[in-house]
Protein backbone atom coordinates (compact mmCIF):
# COMPACT_ATOMS: atom_id res chain seq x y z
CA UNK A 1 0.00 0.00 0.00
CA UNK A 2 1.26 3.70 -0.67
CA UNK A 3 1.87 5.74 2.16
CA UNK A 4 -0.25 8.59 2.76
CA UNK A 5 1.38 12.30 2.63
CA UNK A 6 -0.29 15.62 3.81
CA UNK A 7 1.12 17.90 0.91
CA UNK A 8 0.28 21.44 1.07
CA UNK A 9 -0.78 22.99 -1.99
CA UNK A 10 -1.39 26.90 -2.89
CA UNK A 11 -1.43 25.94 -6.56
CA UNK A 12 1.53 27.95 -7.26
CA UNK A 13 4.64 26.60 -9.31
CA UNK A 14 6.55 25.97 -5.86
CA UNK A 15 3.99 23.77 -4.24
CA UNK A 16 2.78 21.92 -7.36
CA UNK A 17 6.21 20.65 -8.16
CA UNK A 18 6.34 19.63 -5.02
CA UNK A 19 3.20 17.57 -5.60
CA UNK A 20 4.73 16.01 -8.28
CA UNK A 21 7.70 15.00 -6.35
CA UNK A 22 5.76 13.21 -3.18
CA UNK A 23 3.98 11.49 -5.87
CA UNK A 24 7.37 10.39 -7.83
CA UNK A 25 8.50 9.23 -4.10
CA UNK A 26 5.40 6.59 -3.98
CA UNK A 27 3.58 8.69 -1.50
CA UNK A 28 -0.48 8.89 -2.20
CA UNK A 29 -0.91 12.44 -1.56
CA UNK A 30 -3.56 14.17 0.49
CA UNK A 31 -3.81 18.00 -0.26
CA UNK A 32 -4.40 21.15 1.72
CA UNK A 33 -4.69 24.27 0.74
CA UNK A 34 -5.61 27.96 2.48
CA UNK A 35 -7.86 30.39 2.08
CA UNK A 36 -6.53 32.91 4.40
CA UNK A 37 -7.99 35.96 2.71
CA UNK A 38 -5.22 36.35 0.21
CA UNK A 39 -5.40 38.84 -2.77
CA UNK A 40 -4.51 36.39 -4.56
CA UNK A 41 -7.72 33.57 -4.13
CA UNK A 42 -7.57 32.65 -7.73
CA UNK A 43 -4.78 30.08 -6.99
CA UNK A 44 -7.21 28.46 -4.46
CA UNK A 45 -9.31 27.33 -7.84
CA UNK A 46 -5.87 26.39 -9.13
CA UNK A 47 -5.49 24.24 -6.50
CA UNK A 48 -8.40 22.10 -7.02
CA UNK A 49 -7.91 21.43 -10.74
CA UNK A 50 -4.42 20.59 -9.39
CA UNK A 51 -5.19 17.92 -7.25
CA UNK A 52 -7.76 16.69 -9.32
CA UNK A 53 -5.03 16.18 -12.31
CA UNK A 54 -3.11 14.22 -10.01
CA UNK A 55 -5.79 12.20 -8.62
CA UNK A 56 -5.70 13.30 -5.34
CA UNK A 57 -8.39 11.25 -3.39
CA UNK A 58 -8.94 14.21 -0.68
CA UNK A 59 -8.11 17.71 -1.28
CA UNK A 60 -9.20 19.81 1.50
CA UNK A 61 -9.74 23.94 1.48
CA UNK A 62 -9.40 25.24 5.27
CA UNK A 63 -10.33 28.71 6.16
CA UNK A 64 -7.47 30.73 7.79
CA UNK A 65 -8.47 33.88 9.14
CA UNK A 66 -5.36 36.20 9.22
CA UNK A 67 -6.65 39.26 8.11
CA UNK A 68 -8.31 40.06 11.55
CA UNK A 69 -5.03 40.63 12.68
CA UNK A 70 -3.56 42.39 9.56
CA UNK A 71 0.36 43.43 8.93
CA UNK A 72 0.13 41.55 5.33
CA UNK A 73 0.34 43.60 1.70
CA UNK A 74 -1.71 39.89 0.84
CA UNK A 75 -3.96 39.98 2.98
CA UNK A 76 -4.31 43.80 3.55
CA UNK A 77 -4.70 47.34 1.76
CA UNK A 78 -1.21 47.45 2.04
CA UNK A 79 0.50 47.86 -1.21
CA UNK A 80 2.41 44.89 -2.90
CA UNK A 81 5.63 46.44 -4.50
CA UNK A 82 6.35 45.91 -8.10
CA UNK A 83 9.12 46.03 -10.42
CA UNK A 84 11.46 45.39 -7.60
CA UNK A 85 15.28 43.74 -8.46
CA UNK A 86 16.02 40.94 -6.92
CA UNK A 87 18.24 42.52 -4.44
CA UNK A 88 15.90 44.59 -2.91
CA UNK A 89 13.59 41.58 -2.41
CA UNK A 90 15.82 39.83 -0.07
CA UNK A 91 17.17 42.71 1.86
CA UNK A 92 14.34 42.31 4.18
CA UNK A 93 11.28 41.30 5.34
CA UNK A 94 9.11 41.71 2.74
CA UNK A 95 5.49 43.24 3.37
CA UNK A 96 4.09 40.51 1.76
CA UNK A 97 5.25 38.38 4.82
CA UNK A 98 1.97 37.02 6.72
CA UNK A 99 2.79 36.40 9.99
CA UNK A 100 3.03 32.88 11.05
CA UNK A 101 1.51 31.62 8.12
CA UNK A 102 4.02 28.70 7.34
CA UNK A 103 3.36 28.15 11.21
CA UNK A 104 -0.13 27.84 11.18
CA UNK A 105 -0.32 25.75 7.54
CA UNK A 106 1.64 23.43 9.20
CA UNK A 107 -0.22 23.35 12.21
CA UNK A 108 -3.52 22.49 10.22
CA UNK A 109 -1.34 20.03 8.04
CA UNK A 110 -0.16 18.64 11.21
CA UNK A 111 -3.79 18.25 12.06
CA UNK A 112 -4.91 16.38 9.51
CA UNK A 113 -1.69 14.13 9.55
CA UNK A 114 -2.92 13.12 12.77
CA UNK A 115 -6.82 12.23 12.02
CA UNK A 116 -5.62 10.92 8.64
CA UNK A 117 -2.52 8.62 10.02
CA UNK A 118 -0.10 9.91 7.70
CA UNK A 119 3.37 10.45 8.89
CA UNK A 120 4.90 12.58 6.24
CA UNK A 121 4.20 16.27 5.66
CA UNK A 122 5.46 17.72 2.22
CA UNK A 123 5.51 21.67 2.28
CA UNK A 124 6.91 23.83 -0.78
CA UNK A 125 9.28 26.36 1.38
CA UNK A 126 12.34 27.44 -0.44
CA UNK A 127 15.27 29.57 1.08
CA UNK A 128 17.40 30.32 -2.24
CA UNK A 129 15.32 32.60 -3.96
CA UNK A 130 13.47 33.71 -1.21
CA UNK A 131 15.24 34.18 1.94
CA UNK A 132 13.41 36.96 3.10
CA UNK A 133 10.91 35.12 4.88
CA UNK A 134 11.98 33.48 7.90
CA UNK A 135 9.43 30.53 8.10
CA UNK A 136 11.51 29.90 4.90
CA UNK A 137 14.19 28.55 6.20
CA UNK A 138 15.46 25.02 7.25
CA UNK A 139 16.22 25.74 10.74
CA UNK A 140 12.36 26.51 10.81
CA UNK A 141 11.65 23.47 8.94
CA UNK A 142 13.69 21.34 11.86
CA UNK A 143 12.64 23.13 14.44
CA UNK A 144 8.46 22.16 13.24
CA UNK A 145 9.56 18.46 12.52
CA UNK A 146 10.86 18.60 16.31
CA UNK A 147 7.78 20.35 17.74
CA UNK A 148 5.46 17.77 15.36
CA UNK A 149 7.06 14.84 17.11
CA UNK A 150 6.20 15.96 20.54
CA UNK A 151 2.98 17.39 19.68
CA UNK A 152 1.32 14.49 18.49
CA UNK A 153 -0.01 11.20 19.28
CA UNK A 154 2.79 9.73 16.70
CA UNK A 155 5.30 11.26 18.64
CA UNK A 156 4.27 9.66 21.94
CA UNK A 157 3.60 5.99 20.18
CA UNK A 158 7.12 6.38 19.16
CA UNK A 159 6.75 6.88 15.33
CA UNK A 160 8.09 10.03 13.84
CA UNK A 161 6.51 12.58 11.61
CA UNK A 162 8.42 14.22 8.91
CA UNK A 163 8.19 17.72 7.38
CA UNK A 164 9.55 17.34 3.74
CA UNK A 165 10.60 20.43 2.18
CA UNK A 166 12.43 19.18 -1.30
CA UNK A 167 13.12 22.77 -2.40
CA UNK A 168 14.33 24.28 0.35
CA UNK A 169 18.16 24.28 -1.17
CA UNK A 170 16.59 24.49 -5.12
CA UNK A 171 17.15 27.64 -7.14
CA UNK A 172 13.68 28.80 -8.86
CA UNK A 173 15.08 27.42 -12.07
CA UNK A 174 16.18 24.36 -10.66
CA UNK A 175 12.52 23.74 -9.49
CA UNK A 176 11.60 24.34 -12.95
CA UNK A 177 14.15 21.82 -14.53
CA UNK A 178 12.77 19.26 -11.70
CA UNK A 179 8.48 19.88 -12.60
CA UNK A 180 8.89 19.49 -15.82
CA UNK A 181 11.27 16.40 -15.96
CA UNK A 182 8.19 15.17 -13.37
CA UNK A 183 5.53 16.53 -16.54
CA UNK A 184 4.11 18.95 -14.36
CA UNK A 185 2.18 21.71 -16.35
CA UNK A 186 3.11 24.79 -15.17
CA UNK A 187 0.07 26.18 -17.46
CA UNK A 188 -1.98 25.17 -14.59
CA UNK A 189 -0.56 27.07 -11.87
CA UNK A 190 -0.66 30.38 -9.93
CA UNK A 191 2.46 32.40 -8.66
CA UNK A 192 1.11 36.54 -9.01
CA UNK A 193 0.37 38.52 -5.73
CA UNK A 194 -1.50 40.91 -7.77
CA UNK A 195 -3.35 39.21 -10.72
CA UNK A 196 -6.29 41.20 -12.79
CA UNK A 197 -10.15 40.27 -11.98
CA UNK A 198 -10.30 38.22 -14.51
CA UNK A 199 -6.84 36.16 -13.03
CA UNK A 200 -4.23 37.40 -15.34
CA UNK A 201 -0.91 37.61 -13.48
CA UNK A 202 0.56 41.16 -13.37
CA UNK A 203 4.11 40.23 -14.36
CA UNK A 204 5.58 42.94 -12.02
CA UNK A 205 5.60 41.71 -8.61
CA UNK A 206 8.25 39.52 -6.68
CA UNK A 207 6.25 36.85 -7.43
CA UNK A 208 5.81 37.20 -11.16
CA UNK A 209 9.55 38.63 -11.39
CA UNK A 210 10.92 35.59 -9.81
CA UNK A 211 9.01 33.27 -11.57
CA UNK A 212 9.49 34.57 -14.91
CA UNK A 213 13.17 34.78 -14.58
CA UNK A 214 13.01 30.98 -13.07
CA UNK A 215 11.50 30.12 -16.27
CA UNK A 216 14.38 32.26 -18.13
CA UNK A 217 17.25 30.89 -16.36
CA UNK A 218 15.84 27.02 -16.88
CA UNK A 219 15.53 27.63 -20.21
CA UNK A 220 12.27 27.34 -20.51
CA UNK A 221 9.04 28.73 -21.96
CA UNK A 222 6.42 29.79 -18.84
CA UNK A 223 3.00 29.16 -20.36
CA UNK A 224 1.34 31.56 -18.88
CA UNK A 225 0.53 35.14 -20.13
CA UNK A 226 1.31 38.26 -17.99
CA UNK A 227 -0.25 41.91 -18.26
CA UNK A 228 3.36 43.57 -18.27
CA UNK B 1 4.34 51.60 29.33
CA UNK B 2 3.42 47.51 30.10
CA UNK B 3 4.62 45.18 28.64
CA UNK B 4 2.10 43.68 26.15
CA UNK B 5 1.29 39.90 26.24
CA UNK B 6 -1.22 37.41 24.44
CA UNK B 7 -2.88 35.52 26.60
CA UNK B 8 -4.93 32.10 25.31
CA UNK B 9 -8.30 32.74 27.19
CA UNK B 10 -10.85 29.79 26.44
CA UNK B 11 -12.87 30.81 29.65
CA UNK B 12 -11.94 28.07 31.54
CA UNK B 13 -10.32 27.57 34.89
CA UNK B 14 -6.96 26.88 33.94
CA UNK B 15 -6.62 29.22 31.20
CA UNK B 16 -8.77 32.30 33.62
CA UNK B 17 -6.22 31.91 36.02
CA UNK B 18 -3.05 32.67 33.73
CA UNK B 19 -5.27 35.77 32.94
CA UNK B 20 -4.64 36.87 36.22
CA UNK B 21 -1.08 35.91 36.57
CA UNK B 22 0.02 37.49 33.45
CA UNK B 23 -1.55 41.17 34.73
CA UNK B 24 -0.53 39.97 38.29
CA UNK B 25 3.03 40.22 36.31
CA UNK B 26 2.01 43.64 34.85
CA UNK B 27 1.48 42.90 31.71
CA UNK B 28 -1.12 44.38 29.36
CA UNK B 29 -3.15 41.26 28.39
CA UNK B 30 -4.28 40.66 24.82
CA UNK B 31 -6.89 37.81 24.57
CA UNK B 32 -7.22 35.00 22.00
CA UNK B 33 -10.11 32.68 21.60
CA UNK B 34 -10.89 29.75 19.46
CA UNK B 35 -14.23 28.58 18.16
CA UNK B 36 -13.52 25.16 16.72
CA UNK B 37 -16.87 23.75 16.47
CA UNK B 38 -16.20 22.59 20.45
CA UNK B 39 -19.61 20.57 22.19
CA UNK B 40 -18.96 23.44 24.88
CA UNK B 41 -19.37 26.56 22.91
CA UNK B 42 -20.61 27.75 25.67
CA UNK B 43 -17.07 28.78 26.82
CA UNK B 44 -16.69 31.07 24.29
CA UNK B 45 -19.45 33.84 25.89
CA UNK B 46 -17.71 33.15 29.32
CA UNK B 47 -14.63 34.09 27.90
CA UNK B 48 -15.73 37.29 26.38
CA UNK B 49 -17.13 38.54 29.94
CA UNK B 50 -13.65 37.57 31.61
CA UNK B 51 -12.05 39.56 29.41
CA UNK B 52 -13.84 42.48 29.80
CA UNK B 53 -13.94 41.71 33.93
CA UNK B 54 -10.04 42.09 33.16
CA UNK B 55 -10.11 44.71 31.11
CA UNK B 56 -9.03 43.41 28.68
CA UNK B 57 -8.19 46.11 25.31
CA UNK B 58 -8.22 43.73 22.51
CA UNK B 59 -9.98 40.09 22.85
CA UNK B 60 -10.07 38.03 19.78
CA UNK B 61 -12.35 34.83 18.32
CA UNK B 62 -10.25 32.98 15.86
CA UNK B 63 -12.61 30.65 13.39
CA UNK B 64 -10.69 27.56 13.41
CA UNK B 65 -12.18 24.84 11.25
CA UNK B 66 -10.71 21.64 13.07
CA UNK B 67 -14.30 19.96 12.90
CA UNK B 68 -13.64 18.89 9.05
CA UNK B 69 -10.61 16.36 9.69
CA UNK B 70 -12.24 14.98 12.51
CA UNK B 71 -11.18 12.78 15.30
CA UNK B 72 -12.32 13.97 18.53
CA UNK B 73 -15.10 13.90 20.93
CA UNK B 74 -14.91 17.27 21.39
CA UNK B 75 -15.92 17.97 18.25
CA UNK B 76 -17.60 15.16 16.91
CA UNK B 77 -20.17 12.31 17.11
CA UNK B 78 -17.43 10.70 20.04
CA UNK B 79 -18.88 10.35 23.31
CA UNK B 80 -17.33 12.03 26.02
CA UNK B 81 -16.35 9.29 28.83
CA UNK B 82 -18.38 9.81 31.78
CA UNK B 83 -17.08 8.97 35.30
CA UNK B 84 -13.93 8.12 34.51
CA UNK B 85 -11.31 8.09 38.01
CA UNK B 86 -8.29 9.60 37.54
CA UNK B 87 -6.07 6.54 36.49
CA UNK B 88 -8.30 5.50 33.63
CA UNK B 89 -8.16 9.35 32.56
CA UNK B 90 -4.56 9.67 32.14
CA UNK B 91 -3.90 5.78 31.27
CA UNK B 92 -3.97 7.00 27.23
CA UNK B 93 -4.62 9.77 25.11
CA UNK B 94 -8.26 10.17 25.50
CA UNK B 95 -10.69 10.51 22.59
CA UNK B 96 -11.46 14.42 23.63
CA UNK B 97 -8.06 15.29 22.54
CA UNK B 98 -8.27 17.29 19.82
CA UNK B 99 -5.23 16.54 16.84
CA UNK B 100 -2.48 19.36 16.72
CA UNK B 101 -4.82 21.76 18.99
CA UNK B 102 -2.48 23.67 21.10
CA UNK B 103 -0.04 23.39 18.04
CA UNK B 104 -2.92 25.43 15.64
CA UNK B 105 -3.77 27.79 19.25
CA UNK B 106 0.12 28.96 19.80
CA UNK B 107 0.24 29.47 15.89
CA UNK B 108 -2.27 31.68 15.67
CA UNK B 109 -1.09 33.42 19.30
CA UNK B 110 2.25 33.57 17.77
CA UNK B 111 0.49 35.74 14.39
CA UNK B 112 -1.75 37.92 17.09
CA UNK B 113 1.69 38.67 18.94
CA UNK B 114 3.71 39.47 15.57
CA UNK B 115 1.00 41.83 14.57
CA UNK B 116 0.85 43.64 17.80
CA UNK B 117 4.55 43.42 18.83
CA UNK B 118 4.24 41.07 21.67
CA UNK B 119 6.73 39.27 22.81
CA UNK B 120 5.30 37.05 25.34
CA UNK B 121 2.38 34.45 24.89
CA UNK B 122 0.66 32.84 27.83
CA UNK B 123 -1.12 29.49 27.87
CA UNK B 124 -2.86 27.37 30.39
CA UNK B 125 -1.12 23.89 29.60
CA UNK B 126 -1.34 21.47 32.58
CA UNK B 127 1.09 18.36 32.45
CA UNK B 128 0.31 17.44 36.18
CA UNK B 129 -3.54 16.82 36.29
CA UNK B 130 -3.85 15.72 32.94
CA UNK B 131 -0.67 14.26 30.79
CA UNK B 132 -2.72 12.56 28.73
CA UNK B 133 -2.62 15.11 26.19
CA UNK B 134 0.69 14.99 24.24
CA UNK B 135 0.67 18.87 23.75
CA UNK B 136 0.35 19.87 27.29
CA UNK B 137 3.95 18.83 28.32
CA UNK B 138 6.68 21.21 28.90
CA UNK B 139 9.08 19.64 26.06
CA UNK B 140 6.03 20.60 23.64
CA UNK B 141 5.95 24.28 25.21
CA UNK B 142 10.08 24.51 24.61
CA UNK B 143 9.69 23.25 21.29
CA UNK B 144 7.05 25.76 19.62
CA UNK B 145 9.23 28.65 21.83
CA UNK B 146 12.23 26.96 20.10
CA UNK B 147 9.98 27.68 16.71
CA UNK B 148 8.44 30.84 17.63
CA UNK B 149 11.98 32.04 17.64
CA UNK B 150 12.57 30.76 14.25
CA UNK B 151 9.64 31.49 12.70
CA UNK B 152 8.74 35.24 13.37
CA UNK B 153 10.22 38.67 12.49
CA UNK B 154 11.38 39.15 16.13
CA UNK B 155 13.32 36.14 15.98
CA UNK B 156 15.15 37.22 13.03
CA UNK B 157 15.75 40.64 14.47
CA UNK B 158 17.13 39.00 17.59
CA UNK B 159 14.29 39.87 19.80
CA UNK B 160 13.02 36.74 21.48
CA UNK B 161 9.89 35.17 21.70
CA UNK B 162 8.95 33.61 25.25
CA UNK B 163 5.85 31.03 25.98
CA UNK B 164 5.00 31.19 29.56
CA UNK B 165 2.91 28.23 30.63
CA UNK B 166 2.94 29.05 34.33
CA UNK B 167 0.42 26.13 35.31
CA UNK B 168 2.57 23.40 33.75
CA UNK B 169 3.64 21.81 36.62
CA UNK B 170 0.74 22.55 39.13
CA UNK B 171 -2.04 20.37 40.37
CA UNK B 172 -5.61 21.44 40.07
CA UNK B 173 -5.79 22.79 43.81
CA UNK B 174 -2.95 24.75 43.29
CA UNK B 175 -3.89 26.48 40.56
CA UNK B 176 -7.27 27.00 41.99
CA UNK B 177 -5.65 28.72 45.57
CA UNK B 178 -3.20 30.88 43.02
CA UNK B 179 -6.69 31.94 41.31
CA UNK B 180 -8.11 32.44 44.52
CA UNK B 181 -5.23 34.67 45.98
CA UNK B 182 -5.52 36.88 42.81
CA UNK B 183 -9.40 37.06 43.53
CA UNK B 184 -10.58 35.00 40.33
CA UNK B 185 -14.07 34.61 40.13
CA UNK B 186 -14.77 31.29 38.99
CA UNK B 187 -18.36 31.64 38.79
CA UNK B 188 -17.69 33.12 35.88
CA UNK B 189 -15.62 29.86 33.92
CA UNK B 190 -16.64 27.12 32.45
CA UNK B 191 -15.14 23.55 32.31
CA UNK B 192 -17.58 21.05 31.46
CA UNK B 193 -17.39 19.36 27.89
CA UNK B 194 -20.72 17.85 27.70
CA UNK B 195 -22.99 20.89 29.05
CA UNK B 196 -26.54 20.95 29.08
CA UNK B 197 -28.43 23.40 26.39
CA UNK B 198 -28.72 25.73 28.86
CA UNK B 199 -24.91 25.79 29.83
CA UNK B 200 -24.92 23.80 32.94
CA UNK B 201 -22.22 21.46 33.61
CA UNK B 202 -22.55 17.91 33.67
CA UNK B 203 -20.52 17.13 36.71
CA UNK B 204 -19.14 13.48 35.10
CA UNK B 205 -16.99 14.32 32.55
CA UNK B 206 -13.54 14.15 33.23
CA UNK B 207 -13.11 18.02 33.23
CA UNK B 208 -15.72 18.33 35.58
CA UNK B 209 -14.24 15.68 37.74
CA UNK B 210 -11.00 17.06 37.49
CA UNK B 211 -12.38 20.55 38.78
CA UNK B 212 -14.13 19.18 41.52
CA UNK B 213 -11.88 17.23 42.51
CA UNK B 214 -9.40 20.62 42.32
CA UNK B 215 -11.80 22.41 45.01
CA UNK B 216 -12.19 19.74 46.81
CA UNK B 217 -8.56 19.85 47.45
CA UNK B 218 -7.49 23.35 47.36
CA UNK B 219 -10.63 23.06 50.61
CA UNK B 220 -12.61 25.82 48.55
CA UNK B 221 -16.03 26.24 47.08
CA UNK B 222 -16.52 25.64 43.58
CA UNK B 223 -19.25 28.19 42.71
CA UNK B 224 -20.82 26.38 39.65
CA UNK B 225 -23.96 24.50 39.68
CA UNK B 226 -23.97 20.87 38.16
CA UNK B 227 -26.76 18.74 36.98
CA UNK B 228 -24.97 15.64 38.90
Amino acid sequence: MDKLAIVLLSGGLDSTTVLAIAKNLGYLPLTLSFDYGQRHRVELGKARVIAKKFGVEEHRVVSVDLKQFGGSALTDDIEVPMDREEDAMTAEIPVTYVPARNTIFLSYALAFAETRGARDVFIGVNAVDYSGYPDCRPEFVQAFEALANLATKAGVDGESLKIHAPLIQMTKAEIIKKGLELNVDYGLTHSCYQPTPDGTSCGRCDSCRLRRKGFLDAGAVDPLNYVD
